[in-house]
């Protein structure tokens, strides 16, 4: 029996951060209006932190690594925001959730996805590839070439594949992470990307 | 392998309803703006239409029927978000989701009981309503009286907890419903109760 | 650790029912000799017992609502009672086996569709309409296209197929209900249906 | 999708069995009525059958091996009814439902451990008892002192514990062989021991 | 919160044994070099000791009781590695892993079967059978004639079908009994057959 | 239906590897003898291998950034060993299992945490790390307060309980990796530190 915990771990403050972790905080916050939680809350282990966002940035923005993905932003997002709530991760579904509406300009797709992918409003192939993506989440030692074959009948080839494997079994380190360590979303998050975009003037 | 469903079946026109039926519907539109897509998916077998949204009343607006509850308007509907998220229910989680927001006028609270309702900004109370809400929603003929003494010990009575119960059976009912026929919410729901609350001029 | 529990809510006594309720009991009781638990044990809420016996008829007795069903009577009882032992409902298994038994005039389908019914002698039409009400009973939120193109295949019609999702869903509330309120079954359902039928005299 | 099977493996006929077996299967029938179809579905393998008989009598007749047993012959039927339905095994749910019935004079026990042993009339100390049994039934690698601690407070001592968990552990044997080789019931155990006994004349 | 168990029932010791029983333990020893442990567990119910080496034999020497089978004796250590891996049986994997090793001089299938049988370097026959031995183990009442099908296509008859089927299903018997008595492997199984053959001189 | 799987994704060879990864690989070489094929399988994409070597060594050779860990190293294997055979990781158990035993230098503690590590010889700490170990792999969501509160019980502090958890955590990533895209343990893993061990001259 336990009431709801705010995170178990204290985050350290932006002043003390080493310079390269604070630099990029301030990066962030700089374009976002605000510091994502897990920013601080890994920042308390900067060698974790650090190896947590080169891995993130190598498959969550493949060209910051000099490599080309075949997947979207808003499908890598698609991805996490699936996967992470098959996790039941609050963070990561917020978060993602919120990262995902914008790239997809679209206010209902992340809501959708991470309640029942099979009902969301996407094509075909993002269906198989949230359809694969779940198995690697949960049953990754039931990986089979069947489940190769059929992606890439939907034209994604192996190392896309590699590309949603390696994002779901990346965001499943994160979902334990948040998880065990009660990290809790910001605010902001929830709101974002729901909005009607307003039409911008001719 | 599918593609996303709309609902498999189609919806009578509000012009072909029985009597009784479209005023109901008319008096939803009127109030909330645009008829909740279940009003009308229903409404293609008046008599469960009329069934469902008797034994709706009689649980989740007591006062219709005569009885008090010791649960809330926004507890009940915290019950129906947290199990409709346990059976991956899109309508159900999206559109009642919205009204948990609105009667607790709380932005935050649909998203999180539905993502994990261990992490959510609940009372300890809560807490152990929705625990008895999801032991209901997936183990039923696993409930012992310690679970009975548990709540009793969070202050429900027996009348509670046969609220907690029933609203989660009949919600249960509901979930399978919408899920298999291909219900999907309106995308109204989405965004309500979600923005921050303007003040009101003085 | 419990000892088996007796209802856990007093019925009331059949005297102190509301007028409809305690004429429509008393119907029940005339044709069947005894009173259903469940008749009394819902009676206590009389505004939710009314709306589910109203739910009830609409569903198992369809032409009492001006309808026709595809599904037998007998098949509609095998549903109920295939899905209660899913859902380890004592109560259902053992008042809807009785029916079953009866309306199929077949001693032993009760207990084969309860325990295993792939073992079950039915017909392959009613295997797929008893895997379809499983799913639905189960994982309601991964049924699909191919579900219902399985159902065609045996000549269900979409119509069919809302009555055997429907009666799912609706017994799944039932059981729910029967289950955390420790409802058991009158012994006289045990027996039912299972004597080998004397033959009239010619 | 299949239709249901009859015993995918054809039996001997009663005159070409092994001496020994025949004896004993005459035997049965002589007592019974009927030759309950596991001896003679298991005798197409000699050698087989003797072994599972001696493990069932050494088990299940503990007299016939010369011990004692903290169990009653009911409490071992309970056992394993209990079990075969966990397991979803028709034949032995169906054929030691019927010989429960008939240990405790009890014609509503047996349906009742099958749906929900929680629901069942019996003591706390049964309870208890199929609780292990459950357990060991189910997740064996997980017994802890603890479940040999709940035991002893019910007055089972060591000895009583290896056969709770021997016949749970023998049947689960049964039931892998009965359900994988389509082995039914005989017709005649549905309705043994469910008739309201007569009393003899004095 | 439990420490390691040391086997929770006291063996007898050899030369108490009855004479069969001491007869076939100094048998063992003399070929093994020590004596498994299960053949002294087991010992102190001689009755049952010897039903289930019995039972042991039939299935697993087949040739000692005047049959043939269609598996190779490593064909059906497989079969219990990877089912005994399934239920988490400390006692059994390691024992028949060794066992496993020798028959099929090959150090490595062993953990490849007990860890995921899926990436093991086997024949697709050999993978086919441990699929349908682990839908044994795991869900027997799902078997169906499809399953049968498999098989055949890749050459088993249905000989061979019942050997898979009954050395999964006997043990699990096994499996059970180990886990719950608190049974540990012999330290001489663990490195069994994983040392690289010295070549025998000329 | 498929054959067991080599690695899905040819690994680049180490004259072609950047040079801090080449010059890391052969340092490995070295050491071990051999390469392990993690190394060349993730190195096909370096940032990511960059990434996921430094989040490796943050958390298991924590001196080398300059931190203590209340874990022994033996301990921090253990953790990979068990939470790995959850996942069913073939790469991972194999492989860490090997560095496990040399650790704790103890031939038979790999196998019996893999298999249940309720029945290894372990300390009752060791078994609290593993069961929360086990629950952040399994079911990260429901840790809780209580879960902090066993381990501290044990003497485990926060910092060390984060390492459990992030252990878990980035194993579970690296599980999902290794089975995915078929990543087979080197041969050499099988035998490592299983021999006992010869008592060097005096």
């Amino acid at each position: 029996m336990s009431t709801p915990t705010p995170s178990r771990y204290p985050a350290p403050e932006i002043k003390d951060l080493p310079d390269d972790i604070r630099a990029k905080v301030l990066e962030v916050q700089e374009k976002a209006g605000f510091v994502p939680n897990v920013f601080l809350a890994f920042a308390r282990r900067p060698a974790e932190w650090r190896a947590f966002f080169a891995y993130h940035d190598a498959l969550m923005v493949p060209e910051s690594v000099g490599r080309d993905s075949g997947l979207t932003k808003g499908e890598r997002e698609m991805i996490v925001t699936t996967t992470s709530a098959a996790n039941h991760c609050l963070y990561c579904v917020v978060a993602h959730g919120a990262i995902l509406r914008i790239y997809e300009k679209n206010p209902l797709v992340a809501d959708q996805v991470a309640i029942n992918h099979r009902k969301a409003d996407i094509s075909p192939r993002q269906r198989a590839m949230l359809d694969f993506a779940l198995k690697v989440c949960n049953q990754s030692h039931e990986v089979e070439d069947a489940d190769f074959a059929a992606l890439h009948a939907h034209g994604f080839n192996d190392e896309d594949i590699w590309d949603i494997a390696a994002i779901t079994a990346f965001f499943g380190l994160s979902n334990r992470m948040a998880s065990f360590s009660g990290m809790m979303p910001n605010p902001e998050f929830y709101l974002m990307g729901r909005a009607p975009k307003a039409k911008p003037a001719a």
